[in-house]
């Protein structure tokens, strides 16, 4: 039997429970293993776009006909057999995403239940497109793609003080009306397609619980990140403070960056300043690197603006002591002195601690999509995608995460049909630790993640070409 | 004779002139080599920072005292222990800069004139803090730096859903007032206060041309991209398209990052999105991958958002005909029709060709800055950092401009004293290329570069530590 999925999820509370889980062989019970009152929630499923009927606007997904199987792959199955067999009904791609709740699991839950199905709305819009690869994307839909591009030149040609000069075609431009393609049209790879279409599912799926909060009684928000296997490339979206890494051959290859309010800083900063009114005369936008007393009014203190990456002194005034749009270090840093992530989805009615100052609109729901081309690899048995909360990498750093997956892997029987989900079960326990009298510790004394944790661990060999 | 500092800089129209000084042996004679009318402007200097007099307010760095010693480094002595002698007087720095014009020469005269004395005037502000390697950068200028940390813990120790109560002290929370010193206090190197100074520098510049501008006749902008070697640190700050690398064995560092139309796009597109009167009703934020013209209105067409890296399909509306925020690919992108460069000095009275929209309110004029701990590394001969506007970057990757440099080195006498300037040399002539019956040529037959040509080729050894 082939393990292509395989995952471990855990939180502390149920620890025992999954354990208990993970010993069955079918994985799907695994994938299900997360109780609706768990604030990490999971998802894995192989999915399948299908044209739609009428090509109309857009639709509710819980409508859309999509026919999909909740299943792992059939045994010893590799993924492009099985993608070539899907193609003439539509087009299937592999899906795992994590979602870490907060406030509540209720965004957790209706995340983990239907962000699958608005990506695959917005892949449907585009699936004739990706289903011939040798065709650019149409700038028009239902046009050909044009291909009325002027020779590309290395250099510009015109020095900046010319280019000053109204482009054809621009407001007050000399040279009204513009002749037709003037410029070069942008090409369009499929790539950026299948990331337009992760980018505005995410998007539809925070305007969806927006819309249902009152319906179904969901509360607070969710970081989401979720990894695509689709057309031989693994798309990784990432809104929040979980990661992906790959190891290949050991080495790490970051898929996500964090979305804190650290990383951040000059995006919330930029948008406070240019939108003060978002602070309600309680916070500044300004960062000091500690909470400013009234006896250092008039004094020289350390500051940031959201131009800086530095820090220089300013004379302390009356409006400084209001309290920082961003405040706090590290995994303490919080926006408006309330949340300590910047993207992800819900949170539609958090408010500062009674006032009516709103989170929402510092907050972003749109991911990072990072593409790897999976298939233009020979990956190894021990090759993978590790996909983590933040209970996971609080504890254990990029390197520590390859190095236990790697020596651990590498110490089962290459025919172990659960060599993956022991080493996801491995992981969480190193970064959960063992009780001991002064607490949960992990290696070398140091203390475990008192967080939810979760991992999936994806062998990435089936992802080789059929040769 | 030691070569600290070597330069090549040169126009078109200003080769000739330049090979001829580039035999002449003083080294201040080519640093002095730009024409007033030349778009590429070009400063390199030994700086001292001294002590301010008084230690009040901002001062016009025009009045400011400061001695500085404009020449290269003396024959044969190393940079530490020049640093060392200077120490009792101030704190000695090394600045190279590179400013490339639009719309006219006079912004890049006046910065290749005055931004580094602007750099001094910050510096200035914390000369008694940068002066004692021991010591942190105190919060609260002329206090002890406070030690009341609380011990760093490598997780929260709090669930997220915990973490939404308000923060101590926090507006609404309920335990007021906070306790003093409740979260740590960040601890500010000495390297912040160096890049804060060199942000708040660039800022001050910007404001500086857009006073002047009337009295000076000081028109249109330019990029700047200017290095310090510093209390044995490389410091790069950019603003706009000019580029900086290391070349260390033969291998590339990038110390630089571009701003364009492209690369900035988002934050544009942002910006455009929350003050939308800035595009004074001729324009639109969205990105479309050629003009949209009016026979398109009803039809569904690819567009990016702010948020997307990916593109998707949207149904055209009347709004979209207006001509797009950013429009054009490579060097051909614009804003607003106008300007191809996103972060540089002055600009401040461009508009959009025969109307009232500014450009300004879309550009920044802050730098990034990048740090390179010089002297913790032991660097050879043919180590060095290459300086180049975009001129040179147009035609020449990375790795060719390397290949080139480590090349062209390797075959000088290692005692000739004229090497790095003759590389500098080598490069532009790579990039401008040969005069054939086709035009201007380079290797390969590609065309070379039309623009004005700017290089620096500034050796890392002598910065290596003197023990």
């Amino acid at each position: 039997m082939g393990h292509w999925l395989c995952r471990a999820a855990v939180s502390l509370r149920e620890l025992m429970v999954q354990l208990a889980e993970l010993q069955l062989p079918q994985l799907r019970v695994i994938n299900a293993g997360k109780s609706h009152l768990n604030e990490d929630q999971a998802c894995c499923e192989v999915m399948l776009v299908r044209q739609r009927p009428s090509a109309g606007g857009n639709s509710d997904p819980s409508r859309t006909p999509t026919i999909r199987r909740r299943s792992s792959l059939p045994n010893g199955e590799g993924l492009g057999l099985k993608e070539n067999a899907d193609t003439e009904l539509g087009l299937s791609f592999h899906y795992w995403a994590l979602f870490d709740g907060h406030a509540g699991s209720g965004a957790a839950v209706v995340a983990s239940k239907l962000l699958q199905h608005h990506i695959i709305e917005h892949l449907q819009e585009v699936l004739d497109i990706l289903r011939n690869p040798d065709l650019l994307a149409p700038i028009v839909q239902g046009e050909e793609p044009t291909n009325h591009h002027l020779t590309p030149t290395p250099h510009r040609g015109i020095t900046r003080a010319a280019s000053l000069r109204g482009a054809a075609g621009a407001p007050g431009s000399p040279s009204q009306p513009p002749p037709s393609r003037f410029f070069t049209e942008k090409k369009v790879q499929h790539e950026s397609l299948v990331m337009g279409a992760i980018e505005n599912a995410f998007k539809q799926m925070d305007t969806q619980i927006e819309k249902d909060k009152a319906v179904f009684n969901v509360s607070g928000g969710c970081t989401a990140l979720c990894a695509l296997f689709l057309l031989g490339k693994l798309y990784v979206g990432n809104a929040g403070d979980s990661r992906a890494i790959i190891i290949r051959a050991g080495e790490v290859l970051p898929m996500s960056s964090e979305f804190t309010p650290e990383s951040e800083r000059q995006r919330l900063q930029f948008l406070a300043y240019m939108q003060p009114h978002l602070l309600g005369g309680e916070f500044t936008h300004l960062e000091f690197p500690r909470r400013v007393q009234r006896k250092e009014v008039g004094k020289r203190m350390l500051y940031r603006d959201f131009t800086m990456s530095g820090w220089a002194y300013k004379t302390i005034e009356d409006d400084d002591l209001k309290f920082p749009l961003i405040y706090g270090e590290g995994k303490k840093a919080r926006v408006l002195a309330t949340i300590g992530v910047t993207r992800g989805l819900g949170d539609h009615e958090l408010r500062v601690h009674d006032s009516n100052i709103f989170i929402k609109p510092f907050l972003s729901c749109c991911p990072e999509v990072r593409v790897y081309p999976l298939t233009q690899y020979e990956h190894g048995p021990d090759d993978v995608l590790v996909m983590g909360t933040d209970g996971l990498w609080d504890v254990l750093s990029n390197q520590e995460v390859a190095e236990a997956v790697t020596c651990f892997l590498a110490n089962c029987d290459p025919d172990d049909k659960h060599r993956y989900t022991m080493a996801a079960q491995d992981l969480i326990m190193r970064a959960r630790g063992i009780l001991k009298d002064r607490g949960w510790r992990i290696a070398n004394d140091r203390l475990g993640s008192g967080d939810d944790i979760s991992v999936f661990i994806v062998p990435l060999m089936y992802g080789n070409r059929q040769t």
